[in-house]
């Protein structure tokens, strides 16, 4: 009798079944994330230059020389950290370990570079220091999250990952441990047949110590490859929101045992909650871009750079899915790659024919793109584009596994 | 005995097999378009400049009195088309009926629009004369096409149409009409339960008359707002490829059986092929957006807008999302209401106070944005992440009806 009263009842009970959708809740996530950038945006940018938190312009950089007229506001990752946990908390299963370690990631990775943007920016520490700083906090946290990634056992989290749309049934055990999370190839409750690709049984090949080194080694390669693309105003932001778009897609697909096994991929049960997470860094990254597109306002900073890096190479470990993020974050392969490419390139020259010799103009590649005449604009604009058809040309090499 | 002497022969037949693949074959179109523009591009661009088709800037441009040194060819909406022509033709399946009333759109209105560069451009006619064309031209093709929405009997297209992914089996009828996959609100072969939307339970109420005039209605209001945002280096491409990509999902989703049932939308039987088709534009405008980024070497001009118009509009018209345009295309929609209400309020005011009064600094809204002191790559940039807010919130929606 009481639906007769409150006749909106019936509707108030469709509108909150939608939050059981993925795909709702990433798009909510994403809507969210870039809204709260945008709303907290001025006053965090207007906060962090009262401080004197700007950005010093690095030497040897190719516009170091133009004149600065209002100076950028920097540490902008807060911005962006702080969104997307917000997002996540707000639209996610908390209980899923993998919802659990993504966000350590974002967040233990993200308080590393605040410390470095800290003794940089605030403490004015020297450059060589910090780097040195950096590595090893990154080696610390990769090794971290391997371990745990093999050992952790978050208690009573089975029930609650199991519950994704349309997981089979079936009883899960009691606990199930992270590792169990990482390791198991399918649902061996499941009915899907199991395609494992080939560079996964790869991986279940390794011995732990190896598989800590090689989590390790994803973790710290990503983030320093972004941190070393964030040298064009626009340029990193938008590359993440590429390639985290790209991951959510992906973490959607494997977290289904219908879509999967369609596709004839492996299925990572409960990993679909990470389509939450990578959509709210796309949305996230895409709200910082507001105040970040040229001339910026403000700069993301180490905390950006390490907290993005680190979170997309966690999601990257999760999903199994490492060799995708080599596709998907192409253009970050491509500057840390030129970057590397030309230092060996140097020490190797400078002792074969005794001068150093250098294959690009000026490396990582946007400086190269810099000196061809490329105005920074173009650069980033195209180096957007390529991110898009490296994500394309990964999906289209996932079928041909 | 043979496959013992030829082992790769296994292989060829799984790899050709991914062409059955609608996923496969739109990211195929979307890679496809992208490369082809970055390969005919440059010599495209020195052919249009030599033959002195270059871009005449407009009157009370806020950036007409900036020095031009290297001016910008014009037409460059050739190279867009002529790229989603050819990815369409080499991915999508001809015999539907989708594909061909997508192509013909695309290219009826690429035409009128180089009709109309043409008059500009290399005859030097009036612009309110080449004005008055547009519009003839574009409701002449509006009525056309929507009049064959209504009667044109597509030969021997069903079956092709029917052999989309996961399509149900049943016998097709020998001949369907464009006006039954139109009209079509779910396939009465399938098991599908129905979930019709409300706007288009009122769609279906039209009277034809009436049906001729929202029909040709949506696609110049389309073309007219894509126009109106292109005065900007890379604004209008990039909101296209926004809006194409949500439309390449949305096609996807409806055009299958199981992923329009379970997120409760209808299902239109073999529309999934306008998902290649929208690929095939986002391919497309990314791969023309590396020269139109600016500095921009070339613009699309009216070749270019007036064709992506019609192919926007004319997807939104076949699959029934008309509304989602209004979402998806959402930045459109401000420019054209932006230039829209100041005329009006500019006439409006006239009258009532006998002086003329704007609302906006100027029209259309990225002009305004100027006024206001944002950079043009602000505006550019800005108006891109709101395209993709637009078209999440019109995801979510989607499941709200």
């Amino acid at each position: 009798m009481f639906h007769h009263w409150f006749p909106g009842l019936a509707d108030v009970h469709i509108v909150f079944n939608l939050f059981n959708y993925l795909t709702f809740r990433s798009a909510g996530a994403l809507v969210t994330a870039l809204l709260a950038v945008l709303a907290i945006g001025p006053g965090v940018i207007a906060r962090l230059k009262r401080r004197g938190i700007v950005d010093v312009p690095r030497a040897h950089h190719p516009s170091a020389d133009a004149p600065q007229r209002d100076p950028k506001a920097n540490m902008g990752g807060v911005l962006i950290v702080s969104a997307v946990v917000a997002a996540t908390l707000l639209w996610a299963e908390l209980a899923n370990p993998y919802t659990m370690a993504a966000l350590s990631a974002i967040l233990a990775m993200a308080a590393l570079g605040f410390l470095d943007d800290y003794l940089k920016v605030v403490r004015r520490t020297p450059g060589g220091l910090v780097e040195r700083y950096k590595w090893a906090g990154s080696l610390a946290f990769g090794a971290l999250f391997a371990v745990a990634a093999l050992y952790l056992v978050p208690a009573g989290s089975a029930e609650a990952a199991g519950s994704s749309a349309l997981a089979q049934p079936g009883a899960p055990p009691e606990t199930r441990s992270l590792a169990w999370w990482l390791a198991a190839p399918s649902d061996p409750f499941g009915p899907t047949t199991v395609n494992l690709p080939v560079f996964d049984e790869w991986a279940l090949a390794f011995p732990p110590a190896l598989f800590v080194l090689w989590v390790t080694g994803v973790l710290v390669g990503t983030t320093h490859a972004v941190n070393l693309s964030d040298g064009l105003d626009g340029l990193a932001p938008g590359l993440v929101a590429i390639a985290s778009g790209a991951f959510a897609v992906f973490a959607y697909v494997i977290g289904r045992v219908d879509t999967s096994a369609y596709l004839g991929l492996f299925y990572l049960r409960g990993s679909g909650e990470l389509a939450v997470f990578a959509s709210a860094i796309t949305g996230a990254t895409l709200g910082f871009l507001w105040f970040n597109a040229p001339p910026a306002k403000v700069i993301m900073g180490d905390t950006g750079a390490l907290g993005l890096g680190g979170a997309l190479g966690a999601v990257a470990i999760l999903l199994k899915a490492e060799i995708l993020l080599a596709f998907v974050g192409g253009v970050f392969v491509l500057e840390a790659g030129s970057s590397l490419i030309q230092k060996q390139y140097f020490k190797y020259s400078r002792r074969r024919f005794g001068e150093g010799r250098r294959l690009f103009l000026m490396a990582p590649l946007h400086h190269h793109c810099q000196k061809k005449g490329w105005a920074d604009v173009q650069i980033v604009i195209r180096f957007w584009i390529l991110g898009v058809l490296f994500a394309m040309v990964g999906f289209a090499t996932l079928k041909l596994r």
